[in-house]
C-alpha cells in the first residue's frame, strides 16, 4: 500500500530579511530532521521574506498606467479599494499583462509564471503597508535552502516553494511549485503501459504541482506554518537538483488550454 | 502540528459494469473501514467502468468532422495514430470544441468541464478497443457510492471523484476533483483574516482539486489502485453532500485566466 503523508512544521518564528531559513526549519523540526528522501515545501512568502524580497507601499511612485488602471477599477465598482501602488508593485514584477478586469491584473511575471498581480501578496506580510513578491529567482532559492540544509544535517531533502495561483475554467486557487531543487518536477509516463499494457499516450504528470497543493492541505491559511514536510515521494527526489520548477512553464505556442 | 495522510487501498479487482464499487472498497479496506471524517478518493475510470460508461471503438460511426479532425492531425504529422473512431468519441461527450490541434481535442465536456478530449480514456480501460468515458452525473456517482458506503458501514466518508486533467500556462497534469459528495469544494477565506489581522482578499481555496492532486500521489499510474484514503481533511467534510465539483466550474464571462 502506497502512501503520502504532509506534516505542517510548527515553531518557525517570524522572518525577517537576512534570517537563515534552512537553520530555523532544522532547528523547528527538531529530532525529527529532515531525510534525503523528503520533500521540504516551503510557502514562498517564508522566502520572500528571508530574502528581502518586500516592498513598502509608502515608497512607491505608482506610474500613469497604474493610476489608469485603479482608476478603471474604482470605475468598474470593485468593492475593495484598488491602490495605484499597489497595482505599480505588481507592474514592477511583471514582463507581460495579460488581462486587467476588477481590480485583478493577470500577468506574466519575470519569471514567466502566470498569475493574479505577479504573485504579489498584501496578506501575511507580516509588516502593515508591505507587500511580499516572488522570490528573484525561486529555483535558486530552492537550490540554496537544499544546500544549506546539507550542511547543517547531512541530509538533502528536496526543497519546493509554492505560491497560491488561480486556475483557468475553475474557480478558487490551488498551490503550484514555482521553485524545486532535488525533485523531478514532471513524471512522464508517455510511451510507457498501463497495468494492461495499454500505451499511456497523454500521462505526463505535474508531480511537484501536485506535491505544492497536498502540503498546502497539511497547514491552515492563518497560521504561521509555512513548512511542510511530504513523505512518500522518494520516486520523485533526485541527487541532483534536477531542472527545477522552471520545467513546469509551458511555452505559449504550445499551450492549448488557454 | 497538522498533517494530511493518503493512502492508496489494495486487492480492488478489475471492475466491470454492474460491479458493487462501494462493497469492493469495503471490503478491501478490511478492518481499517472508511470513517465519517475521511475522504474516499476514486480515479474515474472506477467509477466510469462500473456504470457502463464505456464505448467499444468498433462500434461507433465516425462523422464527417470526425474524419476531417483525423486527416488534419495525420497531415500535421501527429506521431500517433489518431483514430476518427476515438475523435468521434470525444465529440460526442463534449458540449463544444474549443481547440483541435496535433491530434487533440480541447473540449469542454456535457458537465462543463474542459480538458483534453472530453476526458476520454483509451488507457487503463481494461479492455482492448474500448474506451472509458467520465461518468454521466460524476456529483451523483459521488452522492450515490457515499450512500451505498453509509448502508454497508454506518459511516459516510467524503467521495471524491477525479481525473488528470491538463492545464493552461503550465506543462504536465494534474488530478482534479470531478464529483464530490460530503465535502466542501472550495475554502473561502475572503473576508477572513491572516495571522497578522490583515485581510485574505482573494484567498478561495480549492481544496477538493487538491485532495485530488493529494490523492494522485499516493497511487502509481500503472497500478490498480484507483481508491486512496485521505486523512487529515477532517475541517472540509461536512454531514449533508454539500455542493459538489459542479461548484468548481468558473462562468466563462467571470474567468480572466484563459
Amino acid at each position: 500500500m502506497s502512501s503520502l503523508r504532509a506534516r505542517a512544521v510548527s515553531g518557525i518564528p517570524e522572518l525577517h530579511a537576512g534570517d537563515d531559513l534552512a537553520a530555523l526549519i532544522v532547528a523547528a523540526t527538531g529530532p525529527e530532521q529532515p531525510s534525503d528522501d523528503q520533500v521540504v515545501a516551503i510557502a514562498h512568502t517564508a522566502v520572500s521574506k528571508v530574502e528581502g524580497a518586500i516592498r513598502m507601499l509608502a515608497e512607491v511612485q505608482p506610474s500613469e498606467q497604474a493610476l489608469q488602471l485603479a482608476a478603471a477599477a474604482a470605475d468598474a465598482g470593485v468593492d475593495h479599494a484598488t491602490d495605484a501602488c499597489a497595482i505599480q508593485v505588481a507592474l514592477d514584477e511583471s514582463s507581460e499583462v495579460l488581462r486587467a478586469e476588477r481590480g485583478v491584473l493577470i500577468c506574466r511575471t519575470r519569471h514567466g509564471f502566470v498569475c493574479a498581480n505577479a504573485g504579489v501578496d498584501a496578506s501575511n506580510t507580516g509588516r502593515e503597508g508591505s507587500l511580499v513578491l516572488l522570490p528573484r529567482d525561486p529555483d535558486a532559492s530552492a537550490r540554496r535552502i537544499r544546500a544549506r540544509i546539507g550542511d547543517l544535517t547531512g541530509a538533502t531533502p528536496a526543497v519546493l516553494i509554492s505560491d497560491s495561483f488561480g486556475r483557468a475554467w475553475r474557480h478558487g486557487q490551488l498551490d503550484v511549485c514555482i521553485g524545486l531543487a532535488g525533485m523531478q518536477p514532471l513524471d512522464d509516463w508517455r510511451g510507457r503501459t498501463d497495468a494492461s499494457g495499454m500505451l499511456l499516450r497523454a500521462t505526463w504528470l505535474a508531480v511537484a504541482d501536485a506535491a505544492a497543493a497536498a502540503a498546502d492541505l497539511a497547514r491552515a491559511k492563518d497560521s504561521r506554518e509555512p513548512v511542510v514536510l511530504i513523505d512518500g515521494l522518494q520516486r520523485f527526489v533526485c541527487d541532483g537538483d534536477g531542472p527545477g520548477a522552471a520545467a513546469l512553464l509551458r511555452p505559449t505556442d504550445e499551450d492549448l488550454f488557454r
